[in-house]
């Protein structure tokens, strides 16, 4: 029998450095395994990575006594044979933190190995008002206290990521324009770790992004590889799925469907252009469309969510103007969407923000854009989905994130937990 | 040592259909990497994919006897051993067809294994005006005539495949819809074959794409791996190229940048849309734009790139009202880019079609836009580069896409050549 060519990869097994890297990877292919079918056993392992026992058994026990997987019942498979002692992922030890600023909120997650959220919150703080500083304080101060609460029950954060509403330089770490937020330039990674318990090593992102795969793994866009979320705030992100993975670009800043233009000489944008989606149906100037005073609703006890819910409850008992005004923001949002379908065709969008409650509103519009600037809707119609994640989505992502860069790379944390 | 996880797919190398299908993984591992290099030697082979020698030899004499390969010179390497005899890619076989139809014109392209085109030609040819069946017919006509005269040099085709304006079926092998051509469902690969010497295969795609990948492989997007290509004919067609390779997205109809809106409530276009960025800057409104009388411009005897050319004259002369045109029609192309550069995040643009001629009567405008609507602008510059190839593009697209298809799968030719 001809020889399969074998992965370029493995003629690097020899030296001792190698060793370790392939110790490393293996450590990473198990406990993506177990990961992936929730409950495995040493055999089963084995089977399914191509390993030997004796490879896996040693594994298994250096991924127990980093306490990443812990051993669960005895499963009998049916077959002859010892009983297999199962393992899975332990959640009740290291945990990740999410969290997001947005314009007029700042949210955090804590979520176990196990993607259960273990601490949560969301509060209304108006960042146009205040410094980037004071707001990474009390995003701080929130997140330090989680960390005490979860300590009580022995979960220990392995990491942290937040969600940014503008350009992020992901490799500095630093947010470089939130023209909303009116911040430029600032170091948010090197001021939390500084803020939050025990240094905290925290990356940086687009909330869009984060919102986007928070969807794709656990929310409404988990049956789908190839989609687009686009979030209504303050201003209005997106993030780009394609082939179930996140699209940020060659150059790093994609999904910015908020400053596509809708018309060429349309109102001034907060990051300088003319006419962006955001300039339409950002959350304020829908607000002003239907009839809202845009300083009371979003005023500093007040969030988009809310303000969309009384926009939703305006709409159910059967507001004219508010109704009119989310046909018209509907048939733009579906406008701008129609030239993302064109451009990328994807299998659906999911709506997220404050589009989320008004979904049933805004759909009607958004169709009847799709249908007619739309090349190929008469062959597949675009999926139009409301988030699932809602306001939890950014936080979420943040903090599946880091759990994913564990699961990647088992020996961040302590070879014995 | 640790074993390295092997690949999944070694597992399936027991039953003799398996042999089969590692043998043929063999040969075109073997017959890209030859093609990779453009010349190499059994032992060099070897090195390179780490099949043993044996097993190269045994590749190797398949592939001169299919003659996909032909031996070359003798190398000394100037180590100790005997001299290496060389393999290439015989490029005196084997050629592939490509073709396109676009509105106002048809194309071939006969080009051999070694990328060399041996055989091309350009026509104008009003399709409009015309039948489906009336175009096909004379494309196969052009392209009978040129398979006569290639084989001449002993040259024989192994494939062929089209590029046409509008949604193509892949699969089914036919056009969907092309609103500039009016066509609708047009079984084109079956027409084709009939029409053809010898029952030529012959898959479809979209012009536009085709001259995307055709820019990637050998144009101006040789050293981008994140493109967009966007040609302006009498439509506006475009080519997303993602991590080098295309992006037709999940449902497969992406690129249609020419039906992106430019203004919402602008003029009707032949997709039943309005304010398609096509309706502004397809060739047939710069030239109105520019004072020229588009039927005499257009007409049968006379071609886009000839029309581009024209007014690359009078703008080189400094006609006023063609230099207005020009900028305007850079601005609001350049705004549509921004759109897509704003989702995308991509290095650059590859300007094709009637764009390329008038490249730097447009480039400023377009630079202005980009500058005043791009997010990240500042942070990197998107490149704007002309197109290489030009009225090729598409015609060497689809003719090396089929020489692709045969390096992957080099049994497609006959063992014995």
């Amino acid at each position: 029998m001809e020889q399969m060519s074998p992965r370029r990869g493995t003629a690097r097994l020899a030296g001792p450095a190698d060793q370790h890297s392939v110790r490393n990877h293996n450590l990473a292919l198990v406990l993506q395994h177990v990961a992936a079918t929730t409950e495995s056993s040493r055999a089963r392992l084995a089977a399914d990575t191509g390993l030997n026992k004796t490879t896996v058994s040693s594994l298994v026990t250096e991924l127990l006594e980093r306490r990443l997987l812990t051993e669960g019942g005895v499963r009998r498979s049916g077959e002859v044979g010892r009983p297999a002692v199962t393992v899975q992922l332990d959640g009740d030890v290291y945990v990740a933190i999410g969290m997001e600023i947005n314009v007029d909120s700042m949210a955090f997650s804590v979520v176990d190995l196990r993607s259960r959220v273990r601490d949560e919150g969301w509060v209304v703080f108006d960042n146009r008002t205040r410094s980037a500083e004071e707001a990474l304080e009390a995003l701080a101060e929130l997140v330090s206290t989680a960390v005490r609460r979860v300590a009580v029950e022995g979960l220990v954060p392995v990491g942290a990521s937040i969600g940014l509403p503008g350009l992020v330089d992901a490799k500095r770490r630093s947010m470089l324009i939130a023209p909303n937020l009116g911040w430029h330039d600032v170091p948010v990674s090197d001021i939390l770790r500084e803020l939050l318990p025990d240094g905290l090593d925290v990356t940086v992102d687009n909330e869009a992004n984060l919102a986007a795969l928070a969807e794709r793994w656990h929310g409404a866009g988990r049956e789908l590889t190839d989609f687009i979320h686009i979030s209504g705030e303050v201003g209005v992100g997106a993030g780009v799925i394609i082939n179930g993975t996140l699209h940020r670009g060659a150059v790093g800043f994609g999904g910015e469907l908020g400053h596509m233009t809708l018309e060429p000489d349309g109102p001034a944008c907060a990051c300088g252009g003319r006419g962006c989606v955001e300039t339409y149906i950002g959350l304020e100037p829908t607000l002003r469309l239907a009839g809202f005073d845009v300083t009371e609703a979003m005023g500093a006890d007040d969030d988009a969510p809310a303000a969309a819910d009384r926009l939703a409850e305006a709409a159910r008992a059967g507001d004219e103007q508010v109704l009119t005004a989310l046909t018209s923001v509907g048939a733009m949002l579906g406008t701008a969407m129609s030239s993302a379908v064109n451009l990328l065709s994807p299998q659906g969008i999911v709506l997220g923000g404050y589009f989320t409650a008004l979904h049933e509103w805004l759909e009607p519009a958004i169709a009847e854009q799709l249908h007619a600037r739309v090349l190929a809707e008469r062959q597949q119609p675009t999926q139009i989905l409301p988030s699932r994640l809602q306001r939890e989505a950014t936080a979420r992502g943040a903090a599946e994130q880091v759990l994913r860069e564990v699961l990647a790379n088992p020996t961040r944390v302590p070879p014995t937990g």
